[in-house]
């Protein structure tokens, strides 16, 4: 059984956080949407939020990496969840996993921002909060209702489907 | 990592499934938004969802729990979801752990119904999904981003909240 | 063309308003939604909001129409829009008919409260607004697209649909 | 009063109809909502739903217009609603005007897709069709509570409200 012990949540932006611009008609990013789905979730675990960045993941160099893996490390928690944009979410989780920091780091994500009503990123926070208390130090990715190891999976482009690699 | 076995989902109704009767103006039971909750949620997980009850937990009587128990045994999933409404899961929980069942289940429920725009049922639904795969055989309560014992938790009545009991 | 002048709202509760109660698992009335739901619509219409009562219609007295009466012949604005519960919206209207104001009053409401993902609410008081604005003196009831003279007009409590009488 | 006549909603795209592409992640048209507001609104006005186009209003040319006003000036029923993108709609207004139909014509869109939980459009839709029944002959423009004349309005766009023109 989990400790209840505290998880932090790095927000790194992605399509979770995607909001609609009225004035020019495109999907933009402005703040994250985590506190309200904290609190929509009626969320009763200790939860830290640090806004890191807010990028599509598309944008992302290995600097924003290297301040993802940074973050995870200087975290005072050791269950970390990392809400990141799916495009590149397997790199950020083979450069967390190469760092070795020795902490729950689960990675998640959703398809469709959470502005719009049918989107699937309040069921991946609930379910990436769930593995980062239970699952072993390691790195993951928590997608859809399925984990992954952080060095073993990929998005696959055509289909939007978070696979497991051999 | 969990094998990505597939999960049975027993339904027994609750605040999750509750809907508003338009013509009579009040709340009640009819079809289950499971199936619904998991297309919202892109679910990618093996899961078999079993209607076996639709109450309110409050109307549950020892025969019934009996039948939920039974579904649990019978399933041929040794990882199974419970969603249940809030009064009474934790004498359901207590009921399940005594049963002895040498599986992994999990109860969930929501605080809102899943058909009102703001409810946590998704998000638990999620969480639930999550623990269900990980945590070693036993009964547990999921609700709110966290996880209780089955047979060490009550719900607060006057918060609303889920307590862990000593 | 109208003249864009106010319209006042009055509040009376209604399936509208209703909210889900967490707690104890049943409906009930919190504050009104007319100001989330004119934010909502970005409506560039001025409008003044009177929360009058929160009731719903079955509840509603003599007495308590005869404050409507009087809201809507106190209003300063002469085009008023009043927000009340589906099953006795008819009688107000008579009522309101028969006090003979010499404004353009419309009844709305909705067949799911607001609060759920699925309300007509919003589309029903785009209507009304629009109807307040052009139509000459006189009581009206606007509900699911159509609009009836206020005293020739029933639900029909079956199919829950509102009929214009002969 | 109003005949109760049948209204006819040509759909020309625009923002109201803008969706989510989970794999692409960006905005694109697929089907119009039309059908399923008009459903969400237990809308009991008989409405002609005609999908014209699926189009961003910025793209529109002189031909697309012409198609619009052919629609309206072919339409069996002399009450017709116009569903268009924002950024262009005062344009085809003044098309429309200058085509003198000699029928009510009434144009509506969104700042924010349908599909978006926070959208405008059922608002302007319970709005727009309710101008319909009820404005004399002639072209209108119907946008967040208020109603335009369709050759003296245009779209501010910096603030993304229309306004009145002189």
């Amino acid at each position: 059984m989990p400790s209840q012990s505290r998880v932090r949540v790095i927000v790194t932006g992605g399509t979770f956080d995607k909001e609609y611009d009225e004035i020019r008609g495109r999907l933009f990013f402005k703040d994250t949407h985590l506190h309200e789905m904290l609190r929509l979730a009626r969320c009763r675990l200790e939860v830290e939020v640090e806004a890191l960045m807010m990028m599509d993941s598309l944008d992302m160099k290995d600097a924003d990496r290297e301040r993802v893996v940074a973050s995870c490390r200087n975290s005072a928690e050791d269950r970390v969840v990392v809400t990141h944009g799916t495009d590149t979410m397997a790199e950020t989780a083979a450069a967390l996993t190469r760092a070795g920091l020795g902490k729950t780091v689960v990675l998640t994500g959703a398809m469709i921002p959470y502005a719009f009503g049918s989107s699937d990123g309040l069921f991946n926070l609930g379910s990436a909060l769930s593995f980062a208390q239970v699952l072993p130090a390691g790195v993951y990715v928590a997608m859809n209702g399925r984990v992954f190891p952080g060095d073993r999976v990929r998005k696959n482009r055509e289909t939007g489907v978070f696979e497991a690699l051999p």
